[in-house]
């Protein structure tokens, strides 16, 4: 890594570190696909102005969420950033 | 399965069928996140519309379909219509 982010406040928000520690992950539960689908439009506009983009999957009312930074080989603050806008998305 | 709809036009289009045989998959490839959130919007209209959702992972610029009626079990022609809606959106 070439940064070493405070995970501290993420995990405490209900994200998860992943086995190889390179990634957060995180389920969010919505009551219907709009919501869930609006959400993602939500959070996809941020993805895009910030050049940091998701892996995601979505069925129905969930989206499933796993943050990285590719280029870094694992996880930077930017993913941090992004988890906490999702959070306030959500 | 309550239907058992004609696989082959979508077969044909790029789709494959499940090891269970109760889903159709397709794994689209876009330039970039705008084009693959892009069609995943256009497509997520079309889905509300018909009250038929897809199961989808994206990550830049893929995305990753499966389609199947959960309430049937299997495969019907709502899943064909939307693989077929779906390939003309992308």
């Amino acid at each position: 890594m070439s940064e070493t982010p405070d995970l501290a406040p993420v995990l405490a928000a209900g994200w998860s570190l992943s086995a190889d520690q390179r990634a957060i992950c995180k389920t969010y539960r919505f009551p219907d696909f709009v919501a869930a689908f609006g959400f993602m439009t939500r959070a996809a506009l941020w993805a895009e102005k910030w050049n940091h983009h998701p892996d995601w999957r979505n069925s129905y009312g969930l989206v499933e969420v796993t943050l990285t930074s590719h280029d870094a080989g694992g996880l930077t603050a930017r993913d941090l950033k992004l988890a906490q806008k999702m959070d306030a998305l959500a």
